[in-house]
């Protein structure tokens, strides 16, 4: 078992900063994946938190990723966004699309940004949180590094390509749900194999596309897509609206968002914003999303999704932020250069 | 087993138009709605198809759906479509939006559509194919009535929810998916429990949410989403989108497509059309679309989703449609008046 520490949420972000900056990468950008790493880790998403720190740090000083890049922003059309992230990380060019989609879906009804050249985009439903605390109904998508086969296929085309989408809801925090396609993370996998205990059906394919219980098996082959066909073809989707509209690169051409080896990973999302009140309007939408919200919340266990980051938020704001002791020594260790 | 007629596609279409003119429908609508069915017997869309020709002009009858409403189309951005169906069959509104979307996109770079008082829209994968041959990518999300509880919930809130994306391809008929959100299809347990057999773990819950193997008892409770809680979010992210934005019936409150009893469904639907050439551009996508496609069929025996369909097609225009025979007499009945 590994020991936490407590520590303010402010001390944990200013942290991340300092250790992103020693590591090759400018003042701006540190900032920017620092807030977005730090609200992983407030928000229990902790394998998007505080554990990429030192795999960032690593990219940025070996040039995988550009820590200095400035992300380019290009309005083609009055509702369309052509982002190039430029090799850089992910947060600083979403930043920019965010503070600029607001005001173009309110113009055009809907608007959405396309990034190419992109790096890991952290917890995506962060993203559309943002869009939707603007009042806009916001959906994004983003393609990863290989890891599921299309249906009948044998080898990893695609990433486990996580949709996200983010719902105003009145006075009450934004409903914000985030998935990957695939039917369980990998590292439940690592973890099975580990104990060598079985995994059950349904959650991967050995290395020559045949469905498998063998946690060994299971890791040398690829993630099983929920739904089977049905999650391929939502895979697909993503990459088609990720990268062959934007012309970032394919799960099966993108390296590692882990290790600072080869060319940087290239990969694309894609963010969808939508204004309620160019539909049915502010009144409708209000009243039909009070309606839906009470009817599952209504319903037994049931209830909205995307409510428990708003316990862990109020948590850590009181008591601070439970981080893993021995990665935030790493981290204070990045940082202190 | 029941035996086929074969008939040419043409005549099949002129016999649902007849059918449903001689059901208190509009010579205007009675077309559209028997392209949509006519192609969906053709794509092998059985319950999609000539199947729904009684109940449809059995509600048209009982007033359930009105057969004479004129859809209302209102631009309310200049990306934006808001389509009031009346509660008339869903064909003719498809079919006035489809014709808009394109024009609007391109100007907007990405433009969308919400329908609310609407009906069954047919095969959702047919209205993302029209804009994806006009060169445009674009997903459809339509909710239908309850049949999915909320994950943890007892009570059926939200329809089996179709997807559907529709993309470019070159020379190529567009790549097409089209999937219920449910596991499977009710009429797969409905089978299952005419035949005496158990179901699969994972397809169904019984009356009170507990997953079920007994298909019986599955027929009393709910569909089981695809990749369990994902699903369920996915099926709440369509209702929103088809619902909450444009104002029309969730799940839980629409009546059933199959009956001419009661009010009429009222559900909604979600339609967006995006222009590669505001983003990438055009020949970015199409070299990234071709890359994507050959590795796909490259591998083993997959495939690029919708390929089935184009060789029905071809079947269909070169022999004639395969037709039950005994729906086949009962729509010629309706056709005679």
């Amino acid at each position: 078992m590994s020991t936490t520490t407590i520590l303010a949420a402010a001390d944990l972000e200013a942290l991340i900063a300092r250790a992103m900056e020693a590591c090759n990468t400018s003042a701006a950008n540190a900032r920017s994946v620092a807030r977005g790493l730090t609200q992983a880790e407030i928000d229990g998403q902790k394998g998007h938190g505080l554990s990429r720190v030192a795999s960032y740090g690593a990219q940025a000083k070996s040039g995988k990723v550009d820590g200095h890049a400035v992300p380019e922003v290009r309005q083609t059309r009055p509702g369309s966004l052509l982002v190039d992230v430029r090799n850089g990380f992910a947060f600083p060019a979403f930043d920019l699309a965010i503070a600029r989609l607001p005001d173009m879906a309110r113009a055009t009804g809907i608007a959405a940004a396309g990034f190419t050249r992109s790096h890991h985009a952290g917890v995506v439903g962060h993203h559309v949180e943002k869009l939707a605390e603007a009042g806009l109904v916001a959906l994004a998508f983003g393609n990863t590094p290989k890891a599921m086969t299309p249906w009948g296929g044998r080898q990893p085309l695609y990433g486990t390509n996580p949709i996200a989408f983010g719902v105003p809801h009145g006075g009450h925090p934004p409903v914000v749900v985030d998935m990957a396609l695939s039917q369980v993370a990998r590292g439940k996998i690592l973890t099975a194999a580990q104990k060598g205990e079985a995994i059950p059906e349904g959650w991967a394919v050995d290395e020559s596309g045949r469905p498998t219980t063998d946690a060994t098996a299971a890791l040398k082959g690829s993630l099983q897509p929920i739904g089977g066909a049905k999650g391929a073809a939502l895979a697909l989707m993503v990459e088609v609206l990720a990268v062959t509209l934007t012309g970032a690169k394919f799960g099966f051409e993108a390296s590692s968002f882990f290790d600072a080896e080869g060319a940087p990973p290239g990969v694309g999302q894609f963010l969808i914003a939508i204004d309620p009140t160019a539909f049915g309007g502010a009144d409708v939408f209000n009243d039909r999303m009070a309606t839906l919200a009470s009817m599952i919340e209504g319903d037994g266990d049931a209830r909205l999704p995307g409510a428990r980051r708003i316990a862990l938020r109020e948590t850590a704001a009181r008591e601070g932020v439970s981080v893993d002791a021995k990665l935030l020594g790493e981290v204070r260790a990045l940082a202190a250069g």
